[in-house]
């Protein structure tokens, strides 16, 4: 008998997602059957795609179900196994539940070597939003030296990623993130030649003429809304938009119109491409290798958030949705 | 001495383009210089496109100048030459003014055989507008067999070779155009599997359910506004939009928001192409065998208005813009 302690989705949000929404409960979830291995959750990641889930949308992710455990990226521990491909102790990562304990069977979990670095790092740095940085900025963004490459949410777990990305391509690198801290460790540490804090600035439109002079080659976008109008205006031809999220609509219960002039689209010959790294897996070897390669020589830098206690993930996500955080956001669940 | 009439910009639209922002006026061009030629032009082409150029926008063709003649793809003779790689009697295709008559140096200009089409035909079915049809369609668009292709301006003459391009790749074909005359035709001679008619119809989103049950895997956008709008909410995951033009913006004065939701970008992982096809002149001796052999074949059809004499140019380019041509615009000079 094991006693889990698990947040499941009480009811969905109209807007802001509020305490309500999630529903802590004490489950029994039994032992493992066969073919099954329990899973005591070590780290898990909280994630703004998490929000559409929470609704009933036509989205790339099924929406989480009402009344049961809402799951996210996590890192964890076998605790006792009926599946041959695991052992105790083996500690795996993969989509488990917002819990400390998870039964699972196995599919989709890959096992870890916990030497490698940090465990939160895989959750990412090592993991799906450093991969999704990767992805965008070198099949998308494609940067040259010389150009001008655009980071909206310059800070975040993917952003910050994707900055240093750009700049390791030579790219002059011009990001935007919620205020004051935020912005000057983006310059001071990720390398970025510049940073705006977004909540200050109420024009947008402005501050990027300032900052890129020469207009905008590639853009990762992660936020959409007004800084994102602000910046298709400004794209260089041929210009790219890798179009990774698009946080500032989320919450929003009124569509948000898009960008004026949609002919812009076709007189500056932009490509604006939306992906989802899961689309490209077959990819994550290479990423590993270039993406450790740069971790382990410390020209890759990444901050992250650590939230102690699963009880804290509701409000941690809330705080999420707000731009509160700081670099990538974990629970430490035990 | 040549007496030359011709049609200059009078001045710049604000808004719709009226007879006004046009003047005709007869001039001496004079005998050509050294390295000229003086060509009678025969056939001019009229296109959405000079829409932006009569505004001094940001664009990818320079505007026209005021006072000086309008510009167009042309096809005409040599009556007086120059310069040695042209000789009278010549038939050539390239920019000329709105005109009789053009002093040209010969930048640009191509020789074409009469005896291969009628004239006119190497500004439509074998020209630019085909071109640009056959770019976006196969290296954007991308149509599979048994996908669902949407076209705008379905019997325009971009859009009526974008369709049965499309077709031919096995695709469901649907397109819009203005009027049942277009529609009827879209159908019957360009093998569209349907066609409404977007002056009768106010629903689009409700048309397009019914018209595109499986959804649409690409959009070949020549238009925008409401329809593509009710377009793009109905793309598929890993949809394509070759965005070639956007007729329904360019007389407006209040510059049109992008659809809502710019996150389905994300979802539906869509790319977005913008593209003008003289980026990619390098391909037209492909486009030249492959669509060349679909004409000469019968596979492909062209529908085209003839207005005869230059005159006419200012009121035809004006009913162009409110889609009151059918097929492919020329004016037959002389």
């Amino acid at each position: 008998m094991t006693d889990t302690v698990q947040i499941v989705l009480a009811r969905r949000p109209a807007g802001d997602v509020t305490a309500d929404c999630f529903r802590e409960e004490t489950v029994d979830l039994g032992a493992p059957a066969e073919g099954q291995i329990l899973i005591r959750s070590r780290y898990l990641s909280l994630d703004p795609y998490m929000r559409p889930r929470m609704t009933e949308l036509r989205s790339y992710t099924p929406p989480f179900e009402l009344d049961k455990p809402l799951t996210g990226g996590s890192v964890g521990e076998v605790v006792e196994s009926r599946n041959p491909k695991f052992a105790k102790g083996d500690v795996v990562m993969g989509m488990l539940n917002w819990a400390t304990h998870t039964l699972h069977d196995g599919r989709g979990l890959r096992r870890i070597d916990p030497s490698v670095a940090p465990l939160s790092a895989h959750l990412g740095v090592l993991g799906m939003p450093s991969f999704t940085a990767w992805y965008g900025m070198k099949h998308i963004c494609k940067p040259n030296a010389g150009e001008t490459v655009f980071v909206s949410a310059a800070t975040g777990a993917v952003g910050q990623v994707a900055g240093q990305l750009a700049k390791l391509a030579g790219a002059r690198t011009v990001g935007c993130a919620g205020g004051e801290e935020k912005c000057a460790w983006a310059v001071r540490e990720a390398g970025y030649d510049a940073c705006f804090d977004h909540k200050a600035e109420r024009d947008a439109g402005a501050v990027l003429d300032t900052l890129c002079p020469q207009g905008i080659d590639a853009d990762f976008e992660n936020v959409g809304g007004r800084i994102f109008h602000a910046v298709f205006e400004r794209m260089n031809n041929f210009g790219r938009i890798a179009f990774c999220g698009a946080i500032s609509e989320y919450q929003d219960q009124t569509p948000m119109a898009g960008p004026t002039k949609m002919f812009t689209i076709v007189q500056r010959r932009l490509t604006i491409q939306g992906f989802i790294v899961s689309d490209h897996v077959a990819l994550m070897g290479d990423f590993v290798n270039e993406v450790g390669a740069l971790v382990k020589s410390g020209q890759l830098k990444a901050r992250e958030t650590v939230v102690d206690g699963l009880g804290k993930a509701p409000s941690a996500f809330m705080g999420l949705l707000r731009g509160e955080n700081f670099g990538k956001l974990v629970v430490k669940v035990a």
